[in-house]
């Protein structure tokens, strides 16, 4: 059946597992793809352009916030993350799902610009103390910004209610078998389901 | 986490698959249980009362119409149908989804009176003659019942639209397989986890 695409967005505080979550989901399902933000902070070991960010300069995320590039954009400890419109639109179209990896502040300006489109899960740390060991075992950053990022993984959490699903991430199985589960009852809702209006007038002509 | 219980709606014009996936779903979760309904018109060969229906005279039934006993009730070709409140607000309130195997009428009247706890999953068949074969293939009616009944699956299917998701049984086990998605799904709703309020409470005084 035809159907429009579902921007299907993943939030949850740095350190709970989403980011593993991500690839697996798209590892595991064939028609969901991901959306690559634009961001002005500069890459992270191992990160690569194009596949985790798409790096540019203050310089050029301005000139394509100012031509309307982006479905939202927001400013997070000094650097710029946007998300670009024209390819998440065409997939829409194409009836391909898009992954959104973006905090509650990007899910809040998504929504308010594209709400039926939008799916929303939370994922939630099982306790804090899990949460602590792995933000601490990344290794790559200083004491302060270890301590910055605690701080915004209780402002993260705090946002859980804005949230269409919370996954409670004990095991990273169980939770992707549970988004898996949300995403395949979310395209049989029927109100995605674009095609069946003609389906059924045509059922309805048959003679039984 | 505790939650409250789902009140999950399959309908579908008769012959479309509904008893089976009924059936099929009430063995493969062991957290859903069926609303037994109440009626008035004489058990067909093979059902049983208390499993299939309560089967009941129409002095009982208008008796415990008057008791507000169902939740909701109607005349069908003229034999009543109903559903008991009771046993149903137990099961949700103990974190029980319930089944009701109910037409577009029933989905109606309880969705008026209970929209939170409702999902609703419309059964198409993929094609007419399939189910009309189906139909009459039970042949314990006459012709005019089966035309009388074909009458009503055209009914029955125009109001596809006003339910939450559409399944369209092409196969048993594909369809079984969408709807347990739909009810797991369902089930990790941010709304319907009632303890997350405090889950989350607790999280925030950890100590990272």
């Amino acid at each position: 059946m035809k159907r429009r695409g579902i921007m299907f967005i993943l939030s949850s505080p740095s350190g709970a597992g989403k980011t593993t979550l991500s690839r697996l989901l798209l590892q595991n399902d064939p028609n969901i793809t991901m959306s690559i933000s634009y961001t002005t902070r500069p890459p992270r070991p191992g990160e690569v352009d194009g596949v985790d960010y798409f790096f540019v300069s203050e310089k050029e995320f301005e000139k394509k916030a100012d031509e309307k590039y982006f479905y939202e954009f927001a400013e997070v400890f000094g650097n710029f993350y946007g998300t670009p419109r024209k390819r998440v639109e065409e997939e829409l179209v194409a009836g391909r799902d898009v992954l959104f990896d973006i905090d509650w502040q990007g899910t809040r300006r998504l929504t308010a610009k594209a709400r039926d489109d939008i799916v929303s899960i939370f994922i939630l740390p099982p306790a804090m103390d899990e949460l602590a060991r792995r933000l601490k075992a990344r290794a790559q950053d200083s004491h302060d910004v270890i301590e910055k990022r605690m701080e915004r993984v209780r402002d993260e959490i705090s946002h859980w209610d804005e949230y269409d699903y919370v996954v409670i991430n004990d095991s990273i199985d169980y939770s992707l078998q549970n988004i898996l589960y949300i995403l395949k009852a979310e395209r049989l809702k029927r109100r995605r389901q674009n095609s069946l209006m003609e389906f059924v007038g045509d059922l309805l002509h048959q003679r039984g």
